[in-house]
């Protein structure tokens, strides 16, 4: 019997985040800071100026960036919980999970809103949001989601952008997977909120997300917060008045992302590394297509930063044997999140390269060959 | 001149937490993990069984553990979101920050509310709740800090527990910085939510905070939740469900909770530790004493989490003078947060010893009598 000892490697992890991070990120939790300490106030100072220079976007410019503790959902969640006057609606952009998501926090928050469900194979139309505000007059905001993870389908940020800011809406956009992993033009796309996480597209690991956001819009909503630990004005404001968070943040998760900045600026900053995740994606659909498994999206409106599959159609195949099975060879794939076909997902995030969506895809190959 | 080289070893934290954490507990990060995998679930299931021993309470016997992400004033804030009923209200006994930051949170939350202020050197008196409840039949819920960090008190959450129970009120302690460094009997006290972090007594690192609470108390609380990421019903449904985390949690925090769950262990579980922690509190009063600084407080109702010391009376102190000297010495150490009389503190939790109490008194000593 083997001795029940620790691999000397970890599974790589082929999902949207959590994802495989390099050593050296993780290496730098190695260590405990005082979140209180002048030094630590600085590494955070540091932190928000990279993160806009990541945006390309500036304080100087009027924009400002807000680390909060906690995972992508409470960015999302407290910029509605923050910014929503109590007579406010927000137009909820809807083509998956994570714009179903958004809607389900504002039900609990009892904030008003209305929704534009588009299939979930199909990025949303801008002329439909503009139907959409030409009749409800009460909309106050338009949220979408950039990639919505369900499928990895992207939407058109700009346009629709351009359609709420020709009728002076407020336009959140939840870019959790793909911030840092695609460039944004911030004010082309006449973002207001834009909300990512440490660990996604920065590769760092996960403990907080950040909003990035116009200073102006964030400003005007005194008084409108619903929840202490959501309130983004009340964190920028502790951000402002001694540099530190409001309630203890996840220092060793801040520490790691330092270094994962770190990496993104010696790989050549957003640009290489979207050049990586799509060499990556396309390994993964060369891969798949040798197995006859072809993505679920149409390549057009397909993001490289995950894919959707359909299950393959014979009867033997069981995804839960499939993901065991390359789970036992050291993969970790991802399952499907989709209402109305089964799919299973594969991510092309993280700290992986070409080569690894090679053996992936070959282990897959050998795995369903041996179906037959 | 030096070269720019990082130190071998951290400064020690005496702070509150985060704190000083074991190179085992941070070297259990050195690890990615899929927050959807089966063995990450199973770490999490084996995490929350733990947690429910080391609080001497059990499922069997009609507990629940909720982990959640983000620092600890989420998980008190998740209490109230959650289980407050639209016609609570909750009846918030304070005597320093923390209870203080009870009532913000309510206020913004638009719970009603009724606030029983005691001195901040003094423990909140039983007979004061009781007259308060007799007097206000709209209390649903009575909300206590146990330790109250901003000096270090420790209030008599028995007593006060008895109270609330005897009058049908669902009772709430906040035992963010006593969890785990002291015993508490949670039946004995009438508790139905307790909520602590991961990176106080149980020496893990920040990331997540966590609930425990009696079930039938949490499960009768469907349809009241305000917040979708605070939603305490929601996390505990997603863990029966499917094991995991609704949404991304800090694996990697998790990973060194169960390292520092070990080490707890080891030690010999919160007897043991409560007793290092008495140790390490002997030996910085010892310390101070022999400077002349006495605690703040009575010592019958000091805790040995965190002790407050006033400023020494002499013109040529300077608090942020001895914080930095202290620093380069390699010792952290915590301001103060009393609105009444200029403090600072020192904590005694973490992976910390007599002996390094001993090293930071006797450097307080040196640096304060050169100030002569």
């Amino acid at each position: 019997m083997t001795p029940n000892l620790p691999s000397s490697r970890d599974k790589l992890l082929f999902t949207p985040g959590p994802l495989t991070t390099s050593l050296s990120v993780k290496q730098a939790m190695l260590h405990d800071a005082g979140s209180w300490h002048f030094e630590f106030n600085a590494l955070v100072a540091r932190l928000r100026e990279r993160l806009l220079g990541i945006a390309g976007v500036s304080g100087a410019a009027g924009w400002e960036v807000i680390l909060l503790q906690g995972s992508g959902t409470y960015g999302v969640e407290a910029v509605f919980q923050t910014c929503v006057p109590p007579k406010g609606k927000v137009a909820v952009l809807t083509n998956g999970a994570y714009g179903n998501r958004i809607v389900q926090m504002l039900s609990l928050a009892r904030i008003d809103h209305v929704v534009l469900r588009t299939p979930e194979n199909l990025p949303t139309d801008p002329n439909t949001l503009h139907e959409l505000i030409a009749s409800e007059k009460a909309i106050s905001h338009v949220a979408v989601v950039h990639c919505e993870t369900t499928t990895g389908i992207i939407n058109p940020i700009a346009e629709l952008g351009a359609i709420a800011r020709a009728h002076g809406k407020t336009y959140v956009v939840d870019a959790m997977s793909s911030f840092g992993g695609i460039p944004i033009d911030f004010a082309g796309c006449g973002i207001d909120y834009l909300i990512s996480s440490a660990n996604k597209c920065l590769e760092g690991v996960p403990g907080f997300c950040f909003v990035i956001c116009r200073r102006e819009s964030l400003m005007a909503c005194e008084g409108y917060a619903r929840s202490l630990s959501l309130d983004l004005l009340g964190q920028l404001k502790g951000f402002q008045t001694n540099g530190q968070f409001r309630y203890t943040p996840p220092t060793h998760s801040l520490l790691a992302f330092n270094q994962a900045l770190n990496e993104l600026e010696i790989e050549g900053g957003v640009a290489a590394r979207a050049e990586r995740y799509r060499r990556n994606h396309q390994a993964l659909l060369e891969g798949m297509a040798k197995v006859g498994l072809r993505p679920y999206l149409d390549p057009a409106v397909q993001s490289h930063f995950i894919t959707a599959f359909e299950y393959p159609k014979r009867a033997s195949f069981s995804f839960d044997r499939l993901y065991r099975q390359l789970s036992d060879r050291g993969f970790i794939i991802y399952p499907g999140k989709l209402t109305q076909v089964d799919t299973f997902r594969i991510g092309t995030i993280g700290r992986i390269f070409p080569e690894d969506l090679k053996q992936l895809t070959t282990a897959i190959a050998e795995l369903l060959g041996s179906l037959d």
